[in-house]
């Protein structure tokens, strides 16, 4: 068995509501699976949280209760990282698309660039509002010119930049840094959004990361930030408060009531990643066992026709076309009737998208090879 | 009765939990109690949501399933609040503290100052954000001298203003505004966190109304803004794209992943409104009548005292003091001993408050009576 103790009881209750068709093999790009384990814990305890005889929704941010959820989340992720203590954990809502504003707002330096690599939709993201406000924005390296088909290796980085800001994991087009770039003295800084908390990292280079939490830490609605010490003091003085890092490192993330909830599914999702998978490395050595059966899936077939090039394919989200948009639109239908959701490609792009966050099990991934080698003896 | 239909078994229900010391009589302040039903509704549907096989936290939020959820909670907030179609509801991330910041980034006129009444800390820190701003701010009335233990109602609203902004209900103090400001043609804004969706309001003198969700709507993390489309026409085109309502306004609330358990939440605690109490002129009734039976037992009392003046008195946030700190203390002790939670005062002011949102029930009201007079009795 790749994972142990309470998941492995967890699995077989999946099995069985899979079986009797009370959950679907999810597959959804973010909002995503979250681990069953966790959704249990959650709706068992839902009318009384730790005998409170309230909900976690009807307790107040600032009481002991949510404070031992608070700094359990903050621990855990702290750990599971190896953060030293020059790093700080944050929960800030807005989610990346907040994070895309304030990176530039509170980290460029006066005179100097901000240097960013763009691989994508989410990386243009970053790069527009940039640009909104002003800054001398750099785009040092993009892969656009193949529709982002790739993440480029050939760049320089410039140590004149206030940083170097680039998108971990593409969740469109599927692809995925093989390996994080030398920043030498330029600070990186991470939208790692959809592989957070997949594998392990080195954060060192890394002045901030940040990440949406709908993919691998829980419910929507906020992003986990991690930032060094030495970013927190290039934040200007007259910006709104809500939008100062140094607010949430001061406050704790309590300058305002944060989403309570959400804090304490994040917690439990984090319990469960470091309790009983066993932390990032083993969640790692799971994710290229679910991807690598799906790509073997792809590139022995005669009828699924990976997207992203292959030397930046994605563990998280892979991505493949049809013949035609009409075989595409029945494979995911019918693999929807068979209990695979969450198959349809980005809007933007179309095809076939599978993603494999943390909480998708490995019986549901080889379920949907079984289903696809299935389709395709069907439709050959 | 005062309420119909499911409340009324849940209500006993609700009585037999607190029998068996599975649920508290909830005072928070905020993140504050949510009604029964819709606690067991969101339990009894958290691995399957709507027969999709998946949580409404694992489900897309551009998915036909969860679109469904976020324009019924649109459409009730309409209809409760008996808005025209010159009225649009949002949901942004960050309550009411990042309204602090956006209202006047959004919806200052250049060359004309920004009005405020100042009742309380919340004003206070509306203010101080659009001091930071640096917009012409004038605060036209202010009860501080008194320590905000009323609502000032000697003012001039002067028409070269941007807008007059004020907040209805002061959560600390225990003041609530009687009748709103006559902004002739000024148009008002208002921070209604706190009595938002407890009474009917008339919308039309308002350019735009904002309500973080955690006491009367839902979970925290969440505002709800209500914006005219004549205010719309105000936003600068340069701000970044997620502080700008026109952005909400034009993506429905998607323009990037919104919290979708809490609009969840929310959709459902409306319903509740909407459909079991009745609507707001009902849940105004019961409001009312909560308030008046701690009021009346604090009035007949001669251990607790009143701390908001008789004539701004507010039906949400009931704040009184004891002849000592040690008392209150004790007081809250042993109410807590009884099942009574969340009756400490704000930490910024002290003493005791008994909040009285939308979910608290007139028989968990009756009980606190009980037990006051109870304690009365032995300490005096």
């Amino acid at each position: 068995m790749i994972v142990k103790g309470n998941l492995q009881i967890s699995t077989e209750i999946q099995k069985g509501l899979i079986r009797m068709g009370q959950r679907a093999h999810n597959f959804n790009a973010g909002p995503a699976a979250l681990p069953l384990p966790v959704l249990r814990a959650i709706q068992e305890n839902l009318l009384d949280f730790r005998g409170s005889g309230m909900s976690i929704t009807e307790i107040s941010h600032r009481s002991a209760l949510f404070e031992e959820v608070m700094n359990d989340a903050i621990e855990r992720a702290t750990r599971l990282l190896g953060l030293d203590d020059t790093y700080h954990v944050l929960f800030i809502q807005g989610g990346a698309s907040q994070q895309f504003c304030m990176v530039p707002m509170n980290l460029a330096l006066a005179g100097s660039p901000v240097d960013y690599i763009n691989t994508g939709i989410w990386s243009t993201k970053a790069i527009k509002e940039a640009q909104i406000q002003g800054k001398d924005v750099r785009i040092i390296a993009t892969s656009e010119e193949k529709n982002f088909s790739y993440v480029p290796t050939d760049y320089t980085v410039d140590k004149e930049a206030s940083y170097l800001h680039f998108t971990s994991n593409n969740t469109i087009m599927g692809t995925q840094w093989q390996q994080y770039p030398d920043g030498k003295d330029v600070p990186l800084i991470a939208d790692m959004s959809s592989d957070f908390m997949s594998h392990p990292v080195d954060v060192k280079p890394f002045g901030l990361i940040y990440a949406g939490a709908q993919k691998n830490l829980g419910p929507s609605g906020i992003a986990m930030v991690i930032i060094r010490d030495d970013m927190l003091e290039r934040v200007p003085e007259n910006l709104p408060t809500i939008l100062k890092y140094t607010t949430f490192k001061d406050s704790k993330s309590l300058f305002n009531t944060p989403p309570t909830f959400t804090i304490y599914a994040i917690d439990l999702v984090l319990t469960w990643l470091e309790e009983t998978v066993g932390g990032l490395e083993e969640i790692d050595k799971i994710n290229k066992k679910k991807a690598s059966l799906i790509y073997e899936a792809i590139d022995s077939s005669e009828i699924y026709h990976g997207i992203a090039e292959v030397n930046s394919r994605s563990l998280m989200n892979v991505t493949f076309r049809l013949s035609d948009e009409k075989l595409e639109k029945r494979f995911v239908a019918e693999a929807k009737k068979n209990g695979f959701e969450g198959l349809n490609g980005h809007r933007s792009l179309g095809g076939c998208r599978v993603s494999l966050y943390n909480a998708v099990t490995i019986d549901s991934v080889k379920s949907l090879v079984t289903f696809m080698k299935g389709f395709e003896t069907q439709y050959i």
